[in-house]
């Protein structure tokens, strides 16, 4: 995503409309000021976005056994069904060590599979974001090829 | 908790005002309604209250692959910590197979975990509630002795 | 996969030699049999090749809070770090709801996840089975593109 | 447990004989060389005794994506249970930050669940264990109490 015509490309491809993505980046930036994460020290916000264009968000809230951790994605997905949403969009997620956002951070395996749970593999986008002009995204499909989904257990 | 002598005590013995409680089972309810657990059938809300007196809520939500479950319990915990959170008093857990409540639905391990990470042990109660009057209470370290914690990371 | 040639393009690909592939497959169907799944009646075995040629297999092992539920392919790895084994070539997955193999089970998430940490993205390959002749594979690259992983954590 | 007439309480009190449980301690020891733990830095071991007076070890599993990360005690189980166990007796735990044993490390609420799917617990012993002379022995009800689990579905 070096130059501006990449990014253009991107942009049109996704139909999420610009000013939408700049407010769910800019709060995913504000959740990841509330990360938890005394161990990694790894920051992540989340900004998922529903159908009908509300915003919920999330940050990465750790915990001394480690298993028991919960990323930035699923603490927004989780908030969002608990307040009775079931369909969604597109998510941004801004993550980096403590400080500047330095990288695109994609979401791990546990959150795409929480996403296969809600979302349509096909119309779901996933935006890893350093900044509101320096993003990438791809579809669920693209991130969670093949999956094993509720399909499965029939 | 057969009778109402052995409530009364229940309930002096938690600190926790009697109308408070009520507000936190009525949102624990609330919350429940919104339970994604298609595979479980088993559905549960809680109410979680922070040090200021405010109330976060949260519901289970399942997942075709179980591990990426979450509890009701840690839906309530993420949402407030995202929001800022840090302090909390007492938790309110409303949990059955699906229809009326005719459980006291207690923590699993993981979610004592959660706590276990945010509360102290000897002030954090958590209730297990079938109604306004049927109910238990436990403090965090009586439910989860000789504790992991962040003190074994140093 | 429907013919026979298609699959021996599939086995060509992949450089698993046909006998190993077997031996794998008749490993993670025997490790089915001691699946623990009271709850989604979902049965998997799994058989990990490590690069010096051991096989490591796993059952998944659920739990009644369904969080705590661990997958065949996870309980293959776990298996094999603590015997000591860091290096991995392939993975047999053989898994279906109660009875006979129908489905190609493919991994979740959090099993993706697993691979990440030790495998080669360009050169571990996974294999979803039926039978000794109905399988497809892929490489973890193909299942989990745009990973976080290790290097996010610098 | 100070002295050594507290831990001969201790021995007496949980019914496995003193041989047995140096050779628990001493497989969980050897497990715990194999801990992958690069994020933590910290190191468990585990050895689980079944009925049959079998023993299966464990170490810790991390991952970049914490929550994937998975404790020795599960290890344990999941290779027994894989393995075709279902009854345990007790559970022995050796975990501290690398190097020497300077901790009583006693189990995560994510592993006490998974203790609570397979044990009796007013039979199951866990113990944590600096060394063959100094080490703590709790029965599960007692890590455990009000617990969640297989009932709770019905």
């Amino acid at each position: 995503m070096a130059d501006g015509r990449t990014k253009e490309v991107e942009r049109k491809k996704t139909d999420i409309p610009e000013d939408v993505f700049k407010r769910m980046f800019k709060s995913a930036l504000e959740a990841r000021k509330n990360a938890y994460a005394p161990y990694s020290h790894y920051r992540v916000g989340a900004a998922l976005l529903t159908d009908g264009g509300k915003i919920y968000t999330g940050c990465n809230v750790e915990n001394a056994s480690y298993s028991v951790t919960n990323c930035a994605e699923r603490t927004a997905f989780f908030s969002a069904v608990a307040a009775g949403e079931k369909r969604f969009s597109a998510i941004v997620i801004a993550g980096s060590p403590e400080g500047e956002l330095t990288q695109l951070a994609w979401p791990c395996g546990v959150c795409r599979q929480v996403m296969r749970e809600f979302c349509e593999p096909e119309h779901f986008w996933v935006f890893a974001a350093k900044s509101e002009r320096d993003y990438e995204a791809r579809l669920l499909k693209e991130l969670l090829p093949d999956s094993f989904g509720p399909d499965n257990l029939i």
